[in-house]
């Protein structure tokens, strides 16, 4: 057979599988508050697990054990959509988002770890349902460590090589034998950095609930969360210092992370990403402080601000102390154009990464070069190895579909009805997996007020975002569905 | 030595003489109108000729006669600079633009064909110095003529050679003898349109010196009209039709022109950047038609101003007959978005040019093909003609940092204080050559307002744009002035 349905089914089982028992991790919470969102939690986690189970028990048998490339981009994709229509399932049984076009734009911009919102009043949500709200980025997280280590190199998605390239423990020529142990690194530190902002933002004066539900959100560069203001709900600068750092983590590729955990620091400081990560950070948060220090802010706090917003932006996480529209037209167009750059490979952000975004600028520089010496072989360098023209070729591609799609998707939302600012707000945050944008999408909005087709449109861009543009395009390819 | 500075300045001289021989055309409306402008043109000319003179006579001797390619560069940059320094003369003599920074501004926007200007009264400009503005932009097209025949290709500027590959007695591995004649055809092309232009809008109902300043301006692609109002001063349908088709023609490969001039109209459907040329003008008309329509507009007259508003965008020449911000926000995103299309390479139209989008657009989609066939080569074709996999990835390039620009630029302007639409207007306009923009520099404004830095910005942008990034981008890169 041409596609391995039966293998790609059968995965898609263990997913459901594994998303129905995820929401059973509500129910304590559900119990606990006794709002009166047992039943429906209940009720979905079993359904979920059910179907899982059935689809997973009639396609058990009889497979073709090797999954082949093509298989891999429609299990991902598929993936994705499924355990988003599924997990918005809690949100529908108990009314809290009774419609499926709210509540799978809900989902999937938790799946996606992006966190636009079209909830209108956060507070009054049931807590059960609220932690599903903050599992589903989570787990999007989760699944985007995975993906990145084990799935994306596999299908030659543009620049993801050069990651892999520096996982721990695998060798380009060797990867198959070591994938399951980098991933396994890979989460736990995922999960200890969980559990360690948890604990620290409940010491930070957090209810345990809360303090749980953003740590889940800031790993996941998410930026659900559970107050309407989101973190302008809290004042204490310990609370938003210790979040900046997570959502710094969060957006750091966690292989440097891991070398940071075994003092291996030279690494990390050697690494090209990091340090234009990290100088991206600190130079916009310092321009931004300058910014709204001139309009009258105090020092401390509008270095806070500065560095709360940009680090959330940059990490595509989109929690917010402030909203960044407010200051001047030329911090609104930064933030704008934050919203391209997404943070470190192999960490949870989304958008561009600023991997992608460093070889095209060197290309760009050496394209100078070439046009001087049009027969020189002039390779850019990354980490001090030669990057082959392939990739550099793939990830220009990458980059130029990726605007195309900015284009087209807000000239759609602007048809739509959206004005000019709403409209390229919204498709620069949700395809780059931010959540606040600009215009009626800005940061101390939401985007309940954006028209249904707009979120059927806004969540299909960030399922895009998420799984790097290649994966769900190809399937809407000839090329994909022709047989040899 | 290392650059032929010799045949540089002679160059340079040469062209300066040809400026200040221009400025005397200037004085049969001088005289005629009587405005007393008469002084400060021949003044104007009379410096630009003499300082010419001395610098070619200064340099005729013991020139090396070849060109070297990083000569090419340096002569053409500094060439339409130095032309838009002296050609600023006329302005400040005559007391028109006073200072430097305005009068600068308004030359390098008529040599680079763009039309943003400052003059916030043009009909008290004196009929002299009104001719020479418009004068400015038709000698920018003849320069972009020779250039893109005969500069570009030699240079290796991404997807130029894709336009000399189909220019008329062109082939590739002869293309020194040849190139003379080619820019001679164009030239009469160029010309004989003028021509037809003027006495057609002079039937029309204008002045003989409003045709002639009008034809002049179209073809160049430019959109410098005498009348504050733009074209919209002329309620004729007739007249707008006539500018319509002669903007279409002036962003036309001339060399499509010269084919249909020929009887050969099966070459000119057959290419493939003419037909989405086409394609673009009528599909993007007939949306912007019906959006006025909705808006109650009577059918033929939104058609019309749709058109208009259109083919002056795509094309890059910048007139107007109405407010193309002014309907819905939807209209002014895509006239947004128009700014980076740009008209055919081998026309006088700036901007990306179509041939290089379709090359991007072709490329995308065989990207995904790639991706499924990793080992194949699968090159993009144009005309039927497999393209290098060197120009593509040279296109790729240009438009990377084209973005790139935009969004440094963007940056910039909004931090000299411009607000976010008239920041990424004005450099999406000024760096695509057309003229006006978004915001406070929106259809129906100028430039008058715009800070000084902000104009030294846009000048310099619209050189960039004017030629094709790499020319002028290359002069500051470390690689130009290493010896070897």
């Amino acid at each position: 057979m041409f596609l391995n349905y039966r293998v790609i089914l059968n995965i898609l089982g263990i997913l459901l599988i594994m998303n129905g028992a995820f929401m059973f991790l509500c129910l304590p919470f559900s119990i606990f508050y006794g709002e009166g969102d047992l039943l429906s939690i209940l009720g979905a986690g079993l359904l979920t697990l059910a179907i899982g189970l059935i689809i997973f028990f009639l396609t058990r048998k009889n497979q073709v054990k090797e999954l082949k490339k093509r298989d891999g981009y429609l299990v991902v994709s598929l993936g994705w959509l499924t355990m988003s229509f599924f997990g918005s399932l809690p949100y529908i049984f108990s009314g809290t988002i009774p419609d499926l076009t709210n509540a799978f734009f809900e989902t999937i911009s938790g799946f996606s770890t992006t966190g636009a919102t079209i909830l209108t009043d956060i507070e009054s949500v049931h807590k059960g349902i609220l932690f599903w709200r903050s599992l589903t980025q989570w787990i999007g997280g989760m699944g985007i460590i995975v993906l990145t280590v084990a799935i994306l190199p596999f299908l030659g998605i543009g620049g993801m090589q050069l990651f892999v390239a520096e996982a721990p423990g695998i060798s380009p020529d060797k990867l198959q034998p070591r994938i399951k142990e980098t991933a396994k690194r890979l989460w736990m530190i995922y999960l200890g950095l969980t559990i360690g902002e948890t604990v620290l933002l409940w010491l930070g004066g957090m209810t345990f609930y809360d303090a749980i539900n953003h740590a889940l959100t800031t790993m996941a560069t998410g930026g659900f969360s559970t107050k309407n203001a989101s973190i302008a709900f809290y004042t204490s600068p310990f609370i938003q210092y210790v979040i900046i750092a997570f959502m710094f983590l969060a957006g750091t590729n966690f292989t440097m992370t891991y070398f940071a955990l075994h003092g291996e620091f030279k690494k990390v400081f050697q690494n090209d990403e990091f340090k234009f990560y990290m100088a991206f950070c600190v130079v916009l948060t310092l321009v931004v402080a300058v910014g709204i220090y001139l309009l009258g802010g105090p020092v401390e706090e509008s270095f806070r601000t500065a560095a709360f917003q940009v680090v959330s932006v940059i990490t595509t996480t989109g929690y917010i102390t402030a909203d960044y529209t407010s200051w001047t037209s030329f911090i609104t167009l930064l933030f704008f154009m934050m919203m391209f750059f997404g943070a470190s490979a192999g960490s949870t952000a989304g958008g561009v990464k600023i991997v992608r975004h460093i070889i095209l600028v060197k290309n760009s520089f050496l394209e100078l070069k070439r046009q001087l010496h049009p027969n020189a072989v002039i390779p850019v360098r990354f980490n001090g190895r030669a990057v082959s023209r392939e990739i550099t070729f793939n990830i220009l591609a990458f980059m130029m579909i990726y605007i195309m799609i900015f284009g087209v998707g807000s000239a759609v939302m602007g048809a739509l009805g959206a004005d000019f600012n709403t409209s390229v707000g919204s498709v620069a945050t949700c395809l780059g997996n931010i959540g606040p944008g600009l215009g009626s999408v800005g940061p101390v909005d939401n985007f309940a007020s954006i028209s249904s087709g707009g979120k059927w449109l806004l969540s299909f861009l960030m399922l895009l975002g998420r799984l790097e543009l290649f994966t769900v395009l190809i399937l809407f390819s000839p090329y994909f569905w022709k047989t040899n």
